[in-house]
C-alpha cells in the first residue's frame, strides 16, 4: 500500500472501442508487417504442422504393375475358353508363375488368378474354371499415386494418413510453417511463483501458465519468463530484448491501473499503442501495440479477463502467424435459466453450465467476476451478451460458444439449487463409474433451485428448507409448490452451528450470546438464515438486537472467511466450512439436505446412477471422514403425491 | 516369387466374425488383464493429460480479503451519511488507506471505494459523496477457490484453464494416467525404408508411420521399430522381447496371407489368438491376440485396411489404457451420388468427398481399394455400409463419419466430372487465397459429371465431350441435356496424342499405324475414347481391325503405365501423362476441357473465386511450365440459354 502520490499518477483509460473495432484496427495495422516463416522438416516428424506449398509426388505407387492377390500370374490369352465344363490346365513356367500380393508382374504375364480359384486335380494338375481378362487382379503402376500428382495442398494441417501418402510418394522432407516464438511476461511485485509459500498480499502467478499452454495448443512455441517487477526501466529493457528474439510478446499487465500505465507508456515510447481499453467484460484493460513491426499485447491481470482477451486478440494473430484458418468454436442456442443484466457499455462474456432438460438446451450462469478462475474450469460454454443489449431475461434464448461436445452435454444431469460438497463428490464419481455421464451443479440457493425445477430448467434441485410451523425440512415446501407428483431423494443430515474464532476467545455458547458480538448473516432465502430466524423466534430474540444481522454474505465459506479474518466475531453455517477455515464450531441443530425432483425423472439412467453412488459405501466413508454429516437415510426416496 | 510349395503352406482364414462380435470378444477377454498405470507429474507440464483422481485445493483464492479495485480502503462506519449534498471528508491513516487491486484489507478497514469516486476539493481534502457498505469492493478470502474444494474430477483431460486453477489452489504436482508404450513392428522382406531408393518389387514402408502418429494423437507413446523379415524365429523372438517392455504391440502383418500365417502361428504359440479375420472391408485379415495379458494386434498390410482396422480395434484398447472416454467422430446423413454395391459378407467402409449442393449434403465415393492410400488423404468422411446391406442406391442417404468440420464442408465447391491436373492446382490455390473456401473434385468422367449436375449433386462439371457431327466440344452436349440456362467456364485446350515407348521404337506416326500394334483403349464414354472413334471414323478405320481396342483402362495414367510397362505398344491420352511416365508423344488433336454449370451458380462466391484463379497469371505460368495446354481463353464464360 502506497501513499496518495500513487493515486496522482493514475490515468483514465483512453476511450474504449468495441471488440470488433479493436480487432479490425489492430489487424489492419499489423498485417503488412506480419511475416509467416517457414522451415523444411522431416515428413516423419511433421504431424499437425501446416504445409507451406503443394507437395508433388516423386514416385508412383505402386511403383510397378503389382499383383493385388496371392495367386498365379497368367498369360490371359492362355486362359481363354476355361469354364466349369471345360477346365483349362496350366503349366507352371509356361502358363503361370506363383505370385504373392505386391509381387511385380512382367510380360508375357498380364493377369492374376486368386489362389482360391485354382483347382488341383487328382493327378496333381492345376486347372482353372474361368478365363482371366488382361489386367485382372493387377494394380497398375501409379494406381494410387502418380508421379507429379499433388499429394497435399498448401496451408494444410498434416494428419497421420498424409504422412503415409507423402512417404509412399517418395517425399522425405516438407516445408512447413515455422512455429512462432511467443514471449510471455508476467509483471508485478506482489507476484510469486507457485512453488513459493505465499504470505499475505502475495498472489500466486498462474495466468502465464494458462497462456503458455494456450500458445502450445495454438501451434506456437511459448517462452514463459519470470515476472518483471513494477519498474519502468526493467519493463522497457525486457521488452526491447524480447522483441528481437520473438515473433510476438505477451505482457500480463497485472490488474492494477497504475501498473498497466507503466506498460502503456513503455509501449508508446518503443512503438505504437493501437488500442488501449476495449468495451468487453471481463477483459477491458487490454493493450494492443506494435513494436518494430511485431505485435505486443498487454493482457489484463484477472484470470478470466486475461483468458477472454487472449481469445479475442492473441488467437487471431497467432492464427495468421501459424497459417491456420480462423475457426470459431461450435455454437448453439440455449435457454438462459437466470436473468442476466448487462450494460450497453460493453460486450459481456458469461460462463455457463449447460444441460438438456425436456429437449431444451439450458444455460445456467456461473460466477461473473473477472477473478473467478473456477468459473472457467466449471464452464461448459460461454454466453455472449452483445454490446447493444441490456441483458437477457430468464427463459429467453441466447447464443453460446461450446467448450464441450454436445454429445457430452446431452448426458449431463442438471442440478440447480443449494450447494454442498457432496455434489462435488458425486460429480467426480459419476463419469468415472458410468462412462459419458456427467453431473453439472449450479448454486442459486434452495428456493432458486425449486424455481428452476418449476421452469423445467433442471432435473433435480438440492434443497434444505425449514418449515417454520413444525420445524420439519423440505417435504412441506415441495408439496405446497408443485402440483405434479414429486419425489425427494434423501441426501444427508448436516450439522449447522455457530462459527467462532479458534479457541472461542469470546466464550460464545448459543443464540443468546449473539446480541453481545459482531455477527455476519447469510442472504434472505438461504436455508441457514431460515434456521437462524426460526431459532431466534423460538427464543424471543429480536433480529434488531443483533449487531450485523443485516450484513449478508452468500456462502458458508464467505461467512467462515469473515470470521477468520476478523470481519466479524461470529457467523452461522455448516461444520465443514468452519473446519476448512480452522474455526471453532458450536452445533445448534441438524438440517436435512435432500434432492427434489419430479417423479418421472426417477426413471432417468443418470438419476438411478446418482442414487447408486449416494448409497455407496465409498461415498459414505468419505462423508464420515469429512465429519458433520448424518448419512443413515442417504439415497432413500420419499414420494410426494401430486394434487389435482 | 516362390515355387508352388509356398502355396501349399497357405491356410484359409478362420471363419470371419462381425466387427461388433470381434470387438466384444476381444475386449471381454482383455479387460481383466488391462491395467491403467499412473504417474505423478508437475502441473505446469500436465496439458492434455488425464487425471487419476479428484484434485483438492490446498489454498484459498484469494488467500486473504483483497481489494477488488484501485482506490481507498475505508472504515464503512466512518462513511455513513455521505451524499451529494453532504460530502464526508476522510483523513488518511484514520479513515482510509490507499490500496491497489489485490492488496489485503485489514480491520478496522472493511470496504473499498473506487479511485474514481473520490473527490479532491480545492483545499486538498479527499471527500466522498456516497456511503460504503461493509464488504463493498472486497473479494473475501476463498471467493474463487476454497481450501478443500474439488478443482478437477478424476478422469478429466487437463486444459490450460485447469492448470491455472490448480496452481492458484497450491497444487504443484498431479497424478495422471501414464502414457502406454506401444511397440509397432512392420514386417516383410520386400519392405524398404522411405530413405532407401526403391527397386522393382520393393515397397516403401509407410503404414508404421501412420500408426505411430495415430498412437501419438491417441495419447500413447509409440516405439516404431525397423521391419522384421519374414522369419518365424525372428518374429517370435522380437515379440517375446516387445511384450516385456510395452503395454501393447502392433504388428503390421504384411498383405500376404502366407506372412499373416507366420504371425498367427507365433501368437498361438506365445498366447491366445482371440480373433483372426473380421467381416469388414477393407481390413479383413486382422489378428486380435493376448500374450501374457497384453494386447497384440496384427493389422493388414494394405494402407486403408491397416487404418480402418486400427480405428476399429486399436483405438478402443488405447482408450482404456489412457483412461479416455470412447468418442465416436461426428456423424451426418448424406445423399450418395453414385450407386454403391456391397456384399452381405462384410461391413464396408467407403471414403467419400462431401459437399453441400442445394442444401443437401452430398457424398461422392472415392477409390474403394484397400491400397488406395490417397483416398484416405482426399476423404472428407467415411461412409459405412452395414454388413446386412447389399449396398446403397444413387440418391439414397447414408450415415457418414466426418473427417472434417461441417462448417468447412459447407464452403466447398463440389466438382464432379473428368479429371485434369488443373483441378489440383486450383484446389491448392483456393483455400490459400480465400480462407475457408475449398474445392472437392471427384472423377467419374465427363458424362458422369453432367449426370451429377442434373441430379443436383455437384456445383460444376469439368467436361471434354466431342460432338462427332461437327468436331466441336462441350457446347452442343450441354445444350441437348439441360433445359435450364447453363454456362461453360472455358478451361484449357489439351493436346491429345498417341503415347509410345521412349524413342518410338516401332515408328508409330498416326491413327493408321494402330492396326499393326498392340493398342490399349479408354473406357466407353471417356472423352479420349470419343476423340479416337471420331478420328477412326473420319479415316474409315474399323475398330475391329485394332488389336486391344476392347482392352479398357480408366485413366490417362493407367494407359501411360500400360505402355511404359510393355502391357501395350501404344495408347491415347494427354501429353502430361506421357511426360510423367517418360513416354514419347505424337500429338493428334486438341480438345477443350471446360467447366459446365447452371448459370445461377455463377453467383456463388466460390465460383467467382474459381474463375479469378483460372484467369490468374500465377496459374497460367504453371500450366505453361507443364506443357501441353492452350490457355488463351481460360476463365471466359459462354452462356447457353435455356429451352422452354
Amino acid at each position: 500500500m502506497a501513499g496518495v502520490t500513487k493515486m496522482g499518477k493514475r490515468n483514465l483509460y483512453l476511450k474504449t472501442v468495441s471488440v470488433e473495432e479493436a480487432q479490425e484496427r489492430f489487424m489492419e495495422k499489423l498485417e503488412p508487417c506480419l511475416e509467416v516463416q517457414y522451415e523444411e522438416i522431416e515428413v516423419v516428424n511433421s504431424l499437425h504442422r501446416i504445409t507451406k506449398e503443394a507437395s508433388i509426388a516423386r514416385y508412383c505407387s505402386p511403383l510397378f504393375n503389382a499383383s493385388a492377390m496371392d495367386g498365379i500370374a497368367v498369360v490371359s490369352a492362355h486362359t481363354l475358353g476355361a469354364s466349369e465344363k471345360t477346365p483349362v490346365a496350366l503349366e507352371e513356367g509356361r502358363d503361370y508363375v506363383v505370385v504373392d500380393t505386391g509381387d511385380p508382374i512382367h510380360p508375357p504375364y498380364d493377369a492374376v488368378i486368386m489362389a482360391e480359384d485354382i483347382v488341383e486335380t487328382e493327378s496333381g494338375e492345376h486347372t482353372i474354371l474361368q478365363a482371366a481378362a488382361p489386367w485382372d487382379n493387377i494394380r497398375p503402376i501409379g494406381e494410387d499415386i502418380v508421379t507429379g500428382e499433388m499429394i497435399l495442398p498448401s496451408n494444410h494441417k498434416i494428419r497421420p494418413m498424409d504422412i503415409g501418402a507423402l512417404l509412399s510418394a517418395g517425399i522425405l522432407t516438407i516445408p512447413v510453417v515455422k512455429k512462432p516464438r511467443m514471449a510471455i511476461y508476467p509483471t508485478g511485485t506482489e507476484i510469486i511463483e507457485p512453488t513459493e509459500t505465499p504470505g499475505e498480499g502475495d498472489i500466486i502467478e498462474s495466468n502465464s501458465r494458462v497462456i503458455e499452454n494456450r500458445v502450445t495448443e495454438g501451434g506456437g512455441i511459448p517462452h514463459r519468463f519470470p515476472a518483471i517487477p513494477d519498474d519502468y526501466e526493467k519493463i522497457r529493457e525486457t521488452l526491447v530484448h524480447a522483441i528481437q528474439t520473438h515473433e510476438m510478446v505477451i505482457i500480463n499487465a497485472g490488474s492494477s491501473a497504475g501498473r498497466e500505465d507503466y506498460t502503456v507508456q513503455v509501449l508508446r515510447e518503443l512503438g505504437e499503442v493501437v488500442v488501449h481499453g476495449v468495451a468487453m467484460k471481463p477483459g477491458k484493460p487490454v493493450i494492443l501495440a506494435i513494436v518494430q513491426g511485431k505485435p505486443v499485447i498487454g493482457l489484463p491481470g484477472y484470470p478470466v479477463a486475461a483468458y477472454m482477451a487472449y481469445e479475442s486478440f492473441v488467437v487471431p494473430v497467432l492464427n495468421k502467424l501459424t497459417g491456420q484458418v480462423d475457426t470459431q468454436g461450435s455454437r448453439a442456442k440455449a435457454v438462459v435459466s437466470k436473468r442476466l443484466v448487462s450494460s450497453l457499455k460493453h460486450r459481456e462474456y458469461v460462463r455457463v453450465k449447460l444441460g438438456v432438460v425436456k429437449d431444451k438446451l439450458v444455460a445456467s450462469p456461473l460466477a461473473r467476476g473477472a477473478g473467478a478462475a473456477m468459473s472457467m474450469v466449471k464452464a461448459d460454454g460461454c454466453l455472449i451478451i452483445p454490446q447493444n443489449s441490456e441483458g437477457i431475461g430468464a427463459g429467453e434464448s441466447a447464443e453460446v460458444v461450446l467448450y464441450k461436445a454436445l454429445t457430452e452435454i446431452v448426458q449431463t444431469l442438471v442440478v440447480i439449487g443449494s450447494h454442498d460438497l457432496i455434489l462435488d463428490l458425486i460429480a467426480d464419481r459419476l463419469p468415472a463409474i458410468y462412462q459419458d455421464e456427467y453431473l453439472s451443479s449450479t448454486h442459486v440457493g434452495s428456493m432458486g433451485g425449486l424455481m428452476a425445477l418449476k421452469r423445467g430448467e433442471a432435473h433435480m434441485a438440492p434443497i434444505h428448507l425449514l418449515d417454520e410451523a413444525d420445524g420439519s425440512y423440505n417435504v412441506n415446501v415441495v408439496k405446497s409448490l408443485f402440483k405434479e407428483p414429486m419425489a425427494l431423494i434423501q441426501g444427508v443430515g448436516r450439522v449447522q452451528g455457530l462459527m467462532v474464532k479458534p479457541g472461542n476467545p469470546l466464550g460464545i455458547q448459543g443464540f443468546e450470546d449473539l446480541r453481545a458480538h459482531r455477527f455476519v448473516n447469510r442472504q434472505r432465502g438461504a436455508g441457514t438464515r431460515l434456521l437462524l430466524d426460526y431459532n431466534l423466534k423460538k427464543r424471543g430474540i429480536s433480529p434488531d438486537s443483533i449487531l450485523g444481522y443485516s450484513q449478508e454474505l452468500t456462502t458458508h465459506m464467505a461467512v467462515a472467511a469473515a470470521v477468520g479474518s476478523d470481519g466479524a466475531d461470529v457467523g452461522m453455517g455448516v461444520q465443514s466450512a468452519a473446519m476448512a477455515m480452522g474455526l471453532d464450531f458450536i452445533p445448534v441443530g441438524e438440517e436435512s439436505y435432500d434432492f427434489a425432483l419430479p417423479q418421472e425423472n426417477l426413471e432417468m439412467p443418470e438419476v438411478k446412477h446418482f442414487i447408486e453412488i449416494l448409497k455407496s459405501d465409498a461415498l459414505k466413508e468419505k462423508l464420515t471422514a469429512l465429519g458433520g454429516y448424518a448419512i443413515e437415510h442417504s439415497g432413500e426416496i420419499l414420494h410426494i403425491d401430486g394434487r389435482e
